[in-house]
């Protein structure tokens, strides 16, 4: 059988030189980074030279990268970190209605701290406003936190404007590039964000390791107090052969940015071009061309997105329904409701990240057996009987 | 030259069976635990046996384990998540005065959310007495954390009879056990604790896993929002390959604990007792018998530590001077204070971590190294130049 791996947003394989870079940390230079002696240097040094690899994947100064366990203590402790930390001046965070959970769950911690929480709606597409984001904005707010893009839809987010509108408010402004780090072009001084989280199991890169780059002077309370590492910002012995494969794998995605943005996109697009006309009553979600390379998103009319993904593992192929954090929760998404997609048709939602590995015949194979799962699953579907029953034809939003 | 690692509190190398149990994660079943297919159901197999072989290292149920990046993260989850969770029902927390820095850090971030920490200190030795913990408890606390077992001065604390006292109160314990797991037995229901931390990285597994272990219907407020992974105990992401090397660590370390534990104390006794009859005035820090089996600590007087480490590091042996996490601070052990050993003289502390990798002749060559280096450093301290000047040998507290 066909193995097709097209759920590169919830994982991804570890690249062969990104592995060969990790493994001399395991067993032979396995020293603490702050130790004082050889195996310690050896160690210290890995890292830096990861953190400036890092760094140069979004044109930041290596000494303002703060290496985390992954994406998700990358956004706890942004957001968190900066809101605690300006907790004498304001009460009130702003985030996106379609951020990650670990944004918008480290927001509703923050609400039992006392903190208010503003939610910005998106359109159609999942695009934010800028205008809306600033008019958010009150004298108490301590930090607006929107990502770069949503990985669920695809959507890009429109930053450099939202981080003027917020600059202008003078409040700090964080940004989380899980999804978009190493696929869009980042750079954070011509953004002009204040902080932004990035992820290495995004870029083939090992999981368990991930980034906060935090712009000099903003002042951010720990996570995790413990020891001095990561200048006083993150106590724990690093994670050395993560974050040396963290490293590689920026290094990695910062020369092979426009060839694999190209080539990725290539096959999203064919996929957004082929299926429509394929299955009939599935539509896209997120925005038409404002979107990530690897991410090709739809609704599928009648049916739920379990029922298509078990039946597509039947096949060897792997996708998402909304996101994996949320896929054994079997939540209706909150990305697809923020974009005012009801309820019903948010069940059919099917998500295609596309990572290195793939090839155009993945699309293909993916139009050879998705069509007869959707026709299978309809004729199974109660919805889809009330539909034809209604009329069939004509444009129904259930 | 010879290469003798004697750091392996600071540090650990992987061990191959480990290692080789991590490697298939990182290229092949490289799915996120959570996503609804193949590669999603490898890689929540392999987490879950993970957590059984974690949980059987310390008689727990695998349910009630939490992964954690490491022993930081466990010990912070545990002090202000539980601390958090209780919030409405008192605002004071008990720890003891040689506590790592990621318990005692984590207390002084809750003295910025409104709580009180008090600190019960310890006797020469480093033991902490159960009833001066019990006294400590007021209507207000909410949590004790008193470690099993001190990693930079080797001292195994009465845990049970802590753990008995602080169960008549009524309040939760927990026991950060980074050092002492997998080197004592430890048998969560024997001991009678309600939470326990443990790092991979002091396992011989990898860097960047850890677990807490918290018993069933405590409450503890996530430290990392975010999805529902871990039972919704902490989201992010799981390291999938870190928790299998973490799972296969703590496999080894239980079926090997009687022998690794014959085998490491029989080089640190040796050095124990040789060291100071060959060194003068050299003294064991810790306690005398009730000791972790790796530890050999002491003080050397006269001199820093830190010039023995670097004229050590010199002739290939790599020791610590306090614990890896302050050695770049390079401030005086705050343990080694609470034992009451005037900041002069805990300068020259020296600390040996014995490992599996380490072998008798280890212990003679640094009998043949060390105390020349002791000689010439002291040559040049103006400490011993006084010492002397005084009259010499009678004895000195400085």
């Amino acid at each position: 059988m066909a193995e097709v791996y097209l759920d590169n947003y919830a994982a991804t394989p570890v690249l062969p030189e990104v592995l060969e870079a990790m493994l001399p940390y395991y067993r032979d230079d396995y020293g603490n980074p702050s130790s004082l002696h050889g195996w310690g240097d050896r160690a210290r040094e890995a890292v830096e030279g990861a953190r400036e690899r890092v760094a140069s994947l979004i044109g930041a100064d290596p000494e303002e990268i703060v290496f985390t366990s992954g994406g998700t203590e990358a956004n706890n402790s942004a957001v968190k970190g900066i809101a605690w930390a300006a907790r004498r001046k304001g009460n009130r965070v702003v985030v996106s209605a379609t951020e990650h959970f670990s944004v918008l769950n480290a927001a509703n911690t923050l609400e039992k701290f006392g903190f208010e929480v503003a939610t910005v709606g998106v359109d159609e597409h999942g695009v934010v406003d800028p205008e809306e984001v600033a008019d958010a904005v009150t004298g108490e707010t301590v930090l607006v936190s929107v990502m770069a893009a949503n990985g669920e839809i695809g959507t890009v987010q429109p930053i450099r404007e939202i981080a003027a509108a917020v600059r202008k408010k003078g409040v700090p402004f964080h940004t989380d590039a899980v999804a978009a780090a190493g696929y869009i072009p980042l750079d954070v001084g011509e953004l002009g964000v204040d902080a932004l989280s990035m992820a290495s199991d995004r870029l083939n890169g090992p999981k368990g390791a991930g980034a906060l780059w935090v712009r000099k002077g903003l002042r951010v309370m720990p996570l995790m107090d413990g020891g001095v590492q990561e200048g006083g910002r993150r106590g724990g012995t690093e994670n050395v052969p993560g974050i040396v494969g963290m490293g590689k794998a920026a290094e990695l995605a910062a020369a092979g940015l426009p060839d694999r943005a190209a080539r990725l996109s290539a096959m999203r697009d064919s996929l957004i071009e082929r299926l429509p006309a394929a299955i009939p009553r599935l539509n896209l979600t997120g925005h038409p061309t404002e979107r990530l390379p690897w991410n090709a998103s739809f609704v599928v009319e009648f049916i739920e997105g379990e029922g298509m993904l078990l039946f597509l593992d039947q096949s060897g192929i792997a996708v998402s329904s909304g996101s994996a954090c949320t896929s054994r929760a079997l939540k209706g998404s909150h990305v697809l409701a923020a974009c005012g997609i009801p309820a019903e048709r948010a069940q059919g939602s099917l998500l295609f990240s596309f990572g290195l590995d793939n090839r155009q015949e993945d699309v293909d194979y993916v139009l050879e057996v998705l069509p007869p799962i959707v026709e299978r699953l309809r004729k199974m579907s109660p919805l889809y009987d009330k539909f034809l029953k209604s009329g069939g034809g004509q444009d129904s939003d259930l």
